[in-house]
Order: structure tokens, then sequence, then C-alpha cells
């Protein structure tokens, strides 16, 4: 069984989806892994090393994909699935970003196109599916890389220091939304050695808040079942966003740095920070919005922009991962691997849906759109 | 005795040379401060806290400088000092940043005007003048920087991971040069969690290195007398240079990301990183050079700009402290309250040239320049 590592086609991707140690793995369990000339290059992944860790380079996409029976890519939605659909042929398998829940339209163009797609924010929030799960590895390194980017444009250092020039006062960063991106977030100020104070709607959360040395933050406002049975928190009525909202600006208005992370799958993201919000805030303050792709968290942020409002620098950071190519490559290729050995039996894609994780992940097969969620949103009977 | 704080000249500079806690202890000493209007603004300060703290804004600079015996400012030289000079007036006392080694016309420049030239960088090395060294205070901040700079440019996250995606390996850090920013950017990696080592030919380095968690590396070659008086690295021979560069190369190859910090007072920065060595560096290796503005310590860094040669990335950042606006306006604003402290007496400042540190500093007095050193460079009898 072929399987095509192609060149990112995503403007400025700098990511390749399979590393070499990846490609040792699957080669051992007798998969044929072809490399596009320099696919890896930009992640720090020369040709050489993917030949010795068993790979074929191919000269280009069109041999890449020959024969292939599975295609990896990070990017398998919008501009680059319409330019990638031309080359692929009926009956092979895609594996890739979609983002299915907002744009499901995706699913239908592989249908149509007799591909099989494998869409890889559908993996499930099960313990056995941790390790192929793309979007905690994503969540991870934009964790981690906004607490940078807070502090390169904090006004202040982050940790306390006492100097000749007297004793500065650490900065105070204030996480909001606490799953994979923001612990990470909060992990990595706590390093750095800001005051870290993180909010989440659900009570849960406040363990891990406290298991990497910050603060949680209470609003005495009542919620209910603000987490779904997927670990994901729970969209919220619009009065219940209003007071938070409200009881928020007093915390808001403390911070240095505000890191903001909360998405709802398939869903714009929530406003946490309303412009009159915002104006209450610290000149010089400084906000990342990991929500930035799916509208923000602050209604100010614009994707991809830095905005100066009121004194209060807003950041909104698009396809961060790719700002950490070889790490990232490294987690997206090993959670990859670790589904196609669980996807591959004997030289084909066991399509077994009674296996909960291939039957969630898998959006079109045979022609048609399989997914039952995809089905009710594109309308499908 | 009346002080003024400007609206700082520099393009784009965002710090003051006061705050208003520097003002309280200064107002209470008996001096009379005047700032300009929205002169901390961009640090975070606005004209309300100087007031509260005993202040007097001025409508401009017109204002602030009428009958003023002492100026503060942070850029005390070039375009600033020009753009400054002709809203001075004899007998004045101006107290800045001036690079009075590298630029020493700016020296006769003031005395030529009849201004009393105070430069920052000639506090004298001495225990006592510890906390008025803004070289120090700004080199803080620029180690703390440009480790995140450099965190912000890698290929990989700084801290070893273990995540279901697998494990990460920590980024190699590598300092060089192992002063003040030195020892900060070896701090800052190390709590960020990457595997850091340092270099710098004083033997006594090794111990700090080990103080804040580095490995010292060494390179087997002999150097003698590398340390002066002052405590700064002594310039080397040509031929131990290039003995150093070579011996280097093989280090530098292992890095993820190289910190550069080597500086001699009044001169071109030691290249310390040559075309040839970078060629055998990783591509997607990250070079912060905080020499860019004395010349660079990499062959290719480029003052103010981001070059990337050879999958290298060299960033040179230009007055880096100002990207701390808030800090940076403590550390300074206390440097200077201390020095002022020292140097006001019964409402006059106190030209006390037995004082080792008010005669290091002061480098134009009563229209003559009086620093021997800089006479010897203006070739001053």
């Amino acid at each position: 069984m072929k399987i095509a590592v192609i060149k990112e086609i995503y403007p400025g991707e700098t990511r390749v989806a399979l590393i070499p140690a990846n490609v040792s793995k699957l080669t051992q369990a007798g998969l044929t892994i072809a490399v596009e000339r320099g696919a890896g290059e930009a992640a720090g992944f020369d040709d050489e090393r993917y030949v010795e860790a068993g790979a074929v380079i191919a000269a280009d996409r069109t041999e890449a994909l020959k024969d292939a029976e599975v295609v990896l890519t990070h990017h398998g939605r919008g501009d680059e699935l319409d330019a990638l659909l031309p080359h692929l042929t009926r009956g092979q398998t895609l594996v890739a970003m979609m983002d299915p829940l907002a744009g499901p339209q995706a699913a239908q163009k592989l249908a149509d196109a007799g591909i099989n797609g494998v869409a890889l924010e559908l993996v499930p929030r099960i313990t056995r599916a941790q390790a192929m799960d793309v979007l905690s590895s994503n969540a991870t390194i934009a964790g981690y890389k906004a607490a940078l980017l807070g502090a390169t444009h904090s006004h202040q250092l982050f940790p306390m220091m006492m100097t000749a020039a007297g004793t500065l006062k650490p900065a105070r960063v204030f996480i909001m939304g606490v799953g994979v991106a923001g612990l990470q977030a909060c992990a990595t100020a706590k390093r750095l050695g800001a005051v870290v104070e993180a909010y989440d709607i659900r009570p849960a959360a406040r363990e891990q808040i406290l298991s990497v040395g910050a603060r949680p933050v209470e609003l005495n406002i009542e919620a209910e079942d603000t987490e779904t049975s997927g670990g994901y928190a729970k969209e919220q009525s619009a009065e219940f966003i209003a007071k938070q909202q409200q009881a928020m600006a007093d915390v808001l208005a403390q911070q240095d740095v505000v890191i903001t992370t909360a998405a709802i799958p398939g869903r714009k993201a929530p406003v946490l920070i309303t412009e009159a919000q915002l104006m209450q805030m610290k000149p010089g303050a400084v906000i990342i919005d990991l929500a930035a792709e799916t509208g923000g968290n602050c209604e100010l942020t614009e994707a991809g922009q830095t905005v100066i409002h009121h004194g209060v620098t807003i950041i909104g950071p698009k396809n961060f991962a790719a700002t950490v190519p070889n790490h990232a490559s490294q987690m997206f290729g090993t959670n990859l691997t670790n589904l196609l050995m669980l996807m591959a039996k004997e030289g084909k894609i066991n399509w077994d849906f009674e296996d909960e994780i291939i039957r969630d992940v898998t959006v079109s097969k045979d022609g048609e759109v399989v997914n039952p969620r995809l089905r009710e949103l594109l309308g499908l009977p």
C-alpha cells in the first residue's frame, strides 16, 4: 500500500505530514511511503533523511500521487482542496485537516470525486484516540506560542526581577478558556515567571488550572451543563455570556496580557472580550486571541493581524502551529502514523465502522458523505 | 532646582526618562520635576499619575526646558542631540545615553554649546554605582528579550514535552558572551526549558554560567588577560579570534538558537560567527545578535533587520530595551534617580570631581570636553 506525502499547498506552510522517524515506523509495518521532493525541507527534514528512513522520493506531486492508496497533507479544504482534487483519482483516500463541521462542503466535494475522506478534526476524544488527536497537538503548540507572543509584546518583563535598579513586579497574565491550549499557555507563562490566573466555564477546569501553578478566577455566576460528553465547553445562552462578560471586565482591567482560547467546534467563537470591556483595560495591555480564525474571542480581533485599539494590542494569529514547523511536523506526523497503524490492515485501508475512531473520522466513502453529523449539516437524508 | 523630562525625540521610542515613582522620590528630596505633556504615555504612565507624584506637566518641550537646570532623555546623540540642542541654553545639564566612546563628537557639540553633558554609559563599574548603571539595566532586558525572540522564531519548542504525540526533545540554545545580557538570556532560555550552553572568553564566566543552570562550553584554546579592570571582556588578537572561530564551528552546528552578546565599549563588535561557520549550522536555526547596533557578532547581521541565509534566520534587534517600555522606563528612571540623588546638593548640581562617579560621567563642563578618554579620542590636548 502506497502512502503519498505531498509538499504542502497552503501559502507559507512550513510543515510536512510525516517526518523521517514516522516513515521508518510505517515502512517497517509494510507500507510504501512516497515523499514529494523537498516536502520536509522547511521543517528541517531533507530528502536524504527520508530516503534513509525508507521512503521513495517522488520528483513532483503527480509522481507522488500516482497509484497511492492514501494521500497525506495538512490542509484538505478550501483553495488547497480545490487545487488538489484534479490530481486525485477515484478510490484514493485523503487524510487531512478539513474543518468539516464549519465547512461540510469539503466532504461533499470528496464524495462527488469518489475520494474517501478522513478528517483529522473528527478523531473522537477517547483515551484510545489521544495519540491520533491532531487538534490537541496543535493546541499544545498554540498555547505555548501564545504565551511567548504575549511576553514578546508585553510592556513588562514576565518574571519578578530584583535588580540594582529596583524590584520589577512580575507581569499579570490571564488565560480565558483552559483546554489543552489554555493549560499550555498557563504553564508557559508560569515558567517565564508571570503571575498567572485563568478562567473556564467548566468547573472541572479548576483542578487543571491549579495543577499548572495558576490561580483559578471565580466569577460567582452559576453555570450548569457546561461540558459536552466529548469534553468540549458547551455553548452557553446569550444571557449567561452577557453576565459573564460583565463580571469579567474587572478582572480584565488588572491584566498585562490576556490569552483567549475559547472555541466551539464548527461554530463561530464566542465573544469573551467586548469593545466596552477592552476600553477598561490598561493601556499597553496585550490580547492574544487564539480563536482568531473562527471569528475571535475579542470583538476587535482581526485574523492574521495586529490591531491596536485604545492602547491595547490585539493579536490574532493564523495557522499558528506552522510557526514551529519542526516540532509541529513531528507531532502531526506521529498522530497520522498512529491513525494509519490503526486503519491499515494487510496492505489496505480497513474501513471497519465498528471501530469508533475509524467511523468518526471518515467523512466520505465510495461516493457518499457517510458521517451522520455532516449529512445533517449538508441537509442530506 | 528644576529637572525637565522631555517626550523622547527618537523615532518610535516608547520609554520615558522618569516614572511617577521616581518623581515622588526626587520631589521629596526638594527637586522640581517638569514633565512634558504625554511623555510617559507610551510606557503606560499618564500625566495624572505624574501630577499625583508631584510633577508639573509642561505643555510642550519649550515650557519643560525653560529654566531647567537638568534635562533628562534617553537619546543624547546623533539626530536626537541635533534636534534638542537649539532648545537648550548655556549652563544647562543634559543627562542621557550618548555612546561617547564611539561618538565623542556629541561631547564636543555639548561643550561648544556650553551644555554640561552627563553620559550614562560612563557610570563606572564599581559597587557603589551599580544602582546607576543604565547599561546593566538595558542588558538585563536585552538578554531576556533575546531568549524570547529566539524561542519565537525557533522551529522547535524550547521545553521537552511528553505528549500523546510522542516526546519532543528540548531545543538547544547557545549563548556567546556571558555578561549581564548573556546571563539573563541563559536564565530565560533555561526557564523555558531549553538545553542551554554558554561560552565566554573570560574564565571567570564559568561559575556565572553554572549559577543560572547552563553548561559552560570549553574550547581548549588558551587565552590570557581576557578581562579589563572594569569587568568587560578585553579585545583579543586576530589570531586568537581566528582559532576561537574555528573551534566554535562544531559547537554552532549543533544549536537550534544562538544568542550573541559580545561588545567592546566604543569599538566595532567582534565577529564571532563568520559566513563559513553559519553555512555549517542547521537549516532552521536562529541567531539573535545583540551586538547588531555596533556592527554585529555575526558577519551577516543587519541592524534592525531579519536576514535568512542558508536556511538560518539572523535577527539584529535595534533599541531593544524600548520593546519593554514600562519596565525599561522603571529601570532607567531608577538609575537616573539614584544618580541625581548623588549629584544634586542644596538645589544645585554638585560637580565634585573627587567623586569617581561624577568625574567619570561628566563629558563636558563649562564649554570644555572634560573627560580625559574623550579628549584623547577627539585629539584634544
